[in-house]
């Protein structure tokens, strides 16, 4: 395990000189996002999983402030409907997987189909087991069509996350966020970092990045330098003119 | 026909009063887009038409500079594939009108399925003149269902256009956008304009918004002000706070 699986504020980072660096970067981010648009040889799936208010929704408004809607996708994954139940459990998830050229944010994932019914005790161990390896299939069928999968758990501790929960009930503007069961669930906090241990461990063909999630402005920067550097890797280029009529002037 | 339907130039805005009055507007629109996420009681369908080169992708950005991507949507319609053909016109459309909370940005839409048909008489006119019929019955099924439905077509002149393709001759990070394709559509201009005159009088149940489209600035300040005012007139309101177990402090 990654030294920093239990990290929730990283003491180590200055808070001005984090939110300068963090900006120059979410600025890149943009560019390259357009480029990779242009591109459309590659695509990047981001996953944010974390306990309730570890803050998924406002780190993807922050990660994507500079790129162009035109080539993003969000989704976020809520309880499974009926229909969705009635199926397997990729069989919600795979239609919004990245088309080439376009980044996809999953706020939650098929992880979810992990931790509620081990926690829940849903289904038999044996069935747990063989979710993490259809999983595994799953992101390598992805990344060898060009997909890369970028994993993030956002570690946010106790504490913060009942600050978090109680101010959704304090600020009117937040009440639309509070959710009852979101409180049963932080009851069983520790069993929920203990199912994610075992995610860590049976489910890291494609790693996971640890971010501390006790403040907005660490969250943005580790995840911030994880998409930056991925997406300077991919020594993206602006594609030729494709024509049959004009040449290059 | 409103008066504005051939204004590719507004000569009465003066620019730079206009960009400082488009940059509020846009800013509230981030704001009053994330309460109608949170309020998640209606949606916003915004249709972009406009010929090649009217700058479609480029007012998406602009549109939705500061809003939050988790309750956007965009979705570009090119050539049908196909499989899209092999159903019929609203197949592919359907499932990408917005949901509850969320907007929605059409870049290119069923209207296609009007223009090239109409251009290229891939149909008898007794076709064309149904579809007109079904496009206004889809769009009064998302209206009754509580989307408010937004038309706007981006009205490029004929030089304009031809300066924009000619940059994407030019500029190696614009050869990725040319399509010899525009070229062939840009010698049929005048018969595009007069099958979009028969849409915008047959399609007129929710009414179509002109743009003038030569210069970005004025085209992000026409469709900023009608998405502005759309969405102050919804009259949003935060939700209250629903939960068994609390109650407001």
């Amino acid at each position: 395990m990654n030294d920093m699986r239990n990290v929730t504020f990283d003491k180590n980072l200055d808070k001005e000189k984090t939110k300068t660096e963090t900006k120059a970067m979410l600025k890149e981010i943009g560019d390259l996002q357009y480029q990779m648009y242009a591109e459309s040889k590659r695509s990047l799936l981001i996953i944010l999983q974390g306990l309730d208010a570890s803050g998924k929704d406002g780190l993807t408004r922050g990660l994507l402030d500079y790129c162009n809607p035109v080539g993003l996708m969000v989704q976020s994954f809520k309880k499974p409907t009926p229909l969705e139940y009635s199926h397997d459990f990729l069989w919600r998830v795979h239609p919004h997987v990245p088309p080439r050229g376009v980044i996809q944010v999953f706020i939650r994932s098929h992880y979810e189909d992990i931790l509620v019914p081990t926690v829940e005790e849903l289904f038999p161990p044996e069935k747990i087991e063989e979710r993490f390896q259809i999983i595994n299939g799953f992101e390598k069928l992805l990344e060898q069509n060009g997909t890369r999968v970028l994993k993030f758990f956002l570690n946010v501790s106790k504490e913060a996350q009942l600050e978090r929960l109680n101010e959704r009930l304090e600020n009117p503007e937040k009440y639309w966020k509070h959710n009852d069961g979101d409180w049963d669930t932080r009851s069983r906090y520790d069993e929920y970092q203990k199912v994610y241990d075992t995610i860590f461990d049976r489910c890291n063909y494609i790693p996971w990045h640890f971010v501390p999630a006790d403040t907005n402005w660490q969250k943005l920067h580790y995840v911030a330098k994880v998409v930056h550097k991925t997406l300077k890797d991919f020594d993206l280029q602006w594609p030729p003119l494709k024509s049959e009529k004009f040449t290059t002037k």
